[in-house]
């Protein structure tokens, strides 16, 4: 995969799930981030509700742990994991965003890019399920993955992260 | 829900799915979308491997296809519904984005905005999945929802849709 | 089924999922319960946790939730049901006991015992999990039906519920 | 785990996966038993059911296998493991009682308690759903760990499964 | 659909579910049937196992059932349907032949093709795993619909089901 | 399983997932085969609905890779594996028959035959959900092992396959 072909195809060009088999098994980690643009109050409702009526972002992170664990079931190329590890942090960005960042662990043969990305997805989707009475037009995203290690091609940060 | 409060919890304030039992079997339809935004030469990668060497889209397509279906094990209190249209269009945003529009149907108790915008999340995670190995910092959203109809609360339309 | 008899089982005497078809859509309602028997310590964990450092039973609500929606992936001749509420409650008895309790609702050709039973079985499972580095000699039980109602045959209430 | 502190929960007090990226891979097994308390017509039914006109025990066998495997889809926080041996064993107990006892083993970096407990509870479940046309206040439990072995923490028996 | 055409894709040439909202909801049903063929002495180990040590048509019958409810998870494009009946019979055919019929039943707005010939499918691929340690030179097929009832297109049968 | 047993039974002659705690475990392949029977002028359809109008394989390939995944979902006695590569090919037999051909590829302690024949049954049927508007008498089959390799009971060909 150095040279940045895809190689999700076969020779009839269809798509395939890539040959792995020879692949160390190594330890591997991602973390993937993504943000919920909502109304201040959509937020306060959130926040608050975790003292008094009920926690929005408990339900979210159940929703994105176990999202992760079933993430080649949802993404037809992506290889089976054994996940070792999933954790999901909040936190609030000014008064309209929730920042949703998820780290995931294996040691497999291939990186966990997807299920670092499934998760926080199905978490945003949560929230947004959760809170939709209230409002509408949240938006999810940039969802976007912030690191990887572990594996032959190396460590990844994105710029912003590499300081 | 008319009044804008969070119904997801019960009197323990814990989170429960919430009771449509009463609610009336109707035509249902929601529209969301997604953005992919990529290098001009990941695009024309998905563009040109058509073509000439296999379909990104096509697996993406049955991807959002698929995940739509299962919604309600993705979004802990979404309500099982038995979907009966799913359709997912692509098209291009200058040089760099991939729109992912999905429209899903029911005939049901409760809307299928957590059908639309999950189909558009899986899809746009396949993409991702299929393209990492050319880029990784690909970013994915605003996913939103464009509009809905059917069921007691009314229609909904994004204030940009409107016009 | 008037008459008590096994009718899970065709005429070469295997399994088959029953035929409805026939059967009436109406509104039906069925609540289940069952117990968890710990250390009081444990008990005690589980209730200062909420406040401090995690909720455990959050996290069973949602995994009730969640497996009562597939009931009809884990039982094999149970009916698929498209469920439209879903409650659990927990309340302490003692300082050893944790009660859980689900009601679950649809309108549907079948009752959801099943999914009500499925429901406290996977929240006590997760109430397990959580604890079980503080003490694996929890007991989960006795997991029962306590009422349902809707359907042709009739309501039906546990003895000890019924005054 | 050593010290009995629920780990199951992050600096956020919310709900993680454990990292358990850095166990070591050691064979590992865990018995469960549960007990589904009838009246003993009930049970004769079952019994004689095998010969005569169908099989609940057989059913029920599978469904406990099947559960085992996906218990990483029931219990939120449980690791997904691949399982290498499932086995599940009825007995009577006087004439209103069958015990289900399930052996679950693993090659993995964490136990499998929890698979030994959904096996022996969908399969409890499971005789339920089918004998519930003939008696619906059937109870199941206790549920409970009978033994665990592998693993650095040890090895473990309840008091009553030590003489 | 009465003209034939393939209705699976929509104007971009992509596949999509076909969208039934507007069909009506009729009682439906389907039979399919295929056939696994095996030596005589695996055939009769299937045979007498039964009775002396375990039966693979008991697990085959479950499989198949499991797998009918859910086929909506395998066949992409195929609509999820509320089955409210499903029955698989064996027969042997000469001393070298499984004969493995499914019907399935649904109220609904499609068919029930695939439900039923996905469960002859699971149920003669369980036939396959459980025996393949005698013969894995078994075959199956051919799998086949038998004939269907319900919904606007008319009912079908094969040409030999028709006399 | 050399001396060629059934060896999915327990003592109690009931099923069970036979324990391969202490196989080695090794890099696996299996390659299955099946074959979908269809008049020309479908068969053209699929051909040409490639170019023009949609990709029946494109959603049959992507079928077949997600189910092949799943297995041990719809296979109760069979392993649940960490499969590292899976490829499926199209080709055609004369003007009627449409061959599917997927092998699958694993590191671990059984084989993964049942990935193989699940991954073309998979695909078949959806060609024949996707087709079926057109033509209600396709065949699928005979689906059968071609090889397998890897593992202690060493390789296999059909007689057919061994020139």
């Amino acid at each position: 995969m150095a040279d940045g072909k895809l190689t999700h195809f076969n020779e009839q060009g269809r798509a395939r799930m890539v040959d792995v088999t020879d692949k160390d098994v190594t330890a591997r980690a991602a973390v993937a981030e993504t943000i919920v643009r909502m109304r201040p109050e959509t937020l306060e409702a959130i926040r608050s509700g975790r003292v008094g009526k009920g926690d929005v972002l408990a339900v979210a992170q159940v929703a994105g742990i176990m999202a992760a664990k079933r993430t080649a079931e949802w993404i037809p190329m992506c290889h089976p994991l054994p996940l070792t590890g999933i954790d999901i942090q909040f936190r609030e960005a000014g008064n309209d965003r929730l920042i949703i960042e998820a780290t995931v662990k294996t040691t497999g043969k291939t990186g966990v890019e997807m299920e670092a990305l499934t998760a926080v997805s199905a978490a945003a989707l949560t929230v947004y399920d959760m809170c939709k009475a209230m409002q509408k037009d949240m938006e999810i995203g940039p969802t976007r993955l912030l690191r990887k290690t572990g594996g032959k091609s190396g460590d990844y940060a994105r710029p912003s992260e590499q300081a």
